[in-house]
């Protein structure tokens, strides 16, 4: 059995950084359910496993590099508080948006918890791909994966200005607005563009004028506002129901 | 100016731990926003109030106690990593559970953010009361306050045992069942109870001969489940819609 070097281990920490990321290509999967997919469907993608005596890797026939170690060296690679018994390094992809049926579109989420779940509801509604601002956080930070739920494996997100991808689209554009229409009354179908905007700030005011049909969860008791990932939700359901 | 004593400090500290919350009937409240909202409010029930210098308190005719401290007496007390500059110490409320229009049940749900956010969006579609049971997460958890955004201080949240609530109650229940009937398809006013399980393991089994309607989110792609308190706006939203 091959052991791991030194630098890799320091490589694979250094992932957890968006810089190192975007350098080498790479981003980290942790946990059993999430690394059985990868290498049941996509493994192409594996830089290399690292994983504990704890877990029965089934190593007949694996065309990747993939490394035993010891819980504390799994603990230096890992991201997480408790680590888990596995990770994997996958490489990135650099995706390109495409004209499809239905788009969402995000403007600046920051928080990878939020991020996460926006990719995991919009794999159970089946969003065919997420372009966001460059200044949203990355999808392949640590936090955005796990919370993903494997969602990240599943949906092409593309980072881009989406001033210029906005303007260069004929679909309709629907913009989360506190000022909009009430989205019960919309008749929607699962065609477009749906457009939600950064945690406090809601959407950049250069993008609200792309906005075709601006629209609104009605607000029936005193909170001021819905988290992103709910009312990304909340409206993804409106369009599919 | 008074000033605040160390046992003071170590008492507002341990509130960060549930069983010094139930011990003392108190919890803690931090930031600006929830701050201003509590003393306009619900001044009444403050334990205390500590500040910094560069926070504006008007302290006329304050009915409560407050401490200028310096930066580190309020680091002390914050269970944030970046503390803000004023928290409040609250009595915590013990609610029992009325006969309303509708109520939303809790069984289980264990992340604090996934707490709050549940209460938030309770808040906003003007849910009356949250009935948990008892192993849910505690609502005064200071996650949980965070992430209500203020919800705390306005939905009566009730723990007790589900499965004498749920017996007891002649209103309908619905349960959200990944095996239910489609929820587009049902006809759903804003009346009855909402049941939500843990976010691994669902409704509790002993609970789900309560269930009188049980109802489920299509699911579109390839996600295996939704986060529970997304799940929880998507359904308030059916029943608010």
């Amino acid at each position: 059995m091959e052991s791991v070097s030194k630098n890799k281990i320091k490589e694979i920490r250094s992932l957890q950084q968006k810089k190192f990321r975007d350098e080498l290509g790479l981003f980290v999967i942790e946990g059993v359910k999430m690394v059985e997919e990868v290498i049941q469907h996509v493994p192409h993608l594996i830089d290399c496993c690292i994983y504990t005596s704890d877990y029965q890797l089934n190593n007949s026939n694996l065309s990747f590099p993939h490394f035993q170690v010891d819980a504390k060296t799994l603990g230096q690679c890992s991201s997480l508080k408790t680590p888990n018994k596995v990770l994997i390094v996958l490489k990135t992809l650099k995706n390109t948006h495409k004209e499809v049926p239905f788009t969402l579109a995000i403007d600046g989420v920051q928080d990878p918890g939020n991020m996460g779940t926006i990719l995991r509801l919009a794999d159970w509604f089946g969003v065919e791909q997420i372009v966001c601002s460059s200044n949203t956080v990355d999808c392949y930070n640590p936090k955005v994966v796990q919370a993903s739920m494997g969602a990240i494996l599943r949906i092409p997100v593309i980072y881009c200005d989406l001033s210029n991808y906005l303007a260069s689209t004929t679909q309709p554009v629907y913009g989360a607005l506190l000022e909009g229409k009430n989205v019960y009354k919309e008749k929607l179908n699962f065609e477009g563009i749906l457009l939600m905007g950064n945690e406090g700030k809601g959407i950049s005011e250069d993008l609200l004028p792309f906005i075709t049909h601006p629209i609104t969860i009605p607000q029936f008791g005193q909170a001021e506002s819905l988290n992103v990932s709910v009312a990304t939700g909340i409206l993804l359901s409106e369009f599919r129901r």
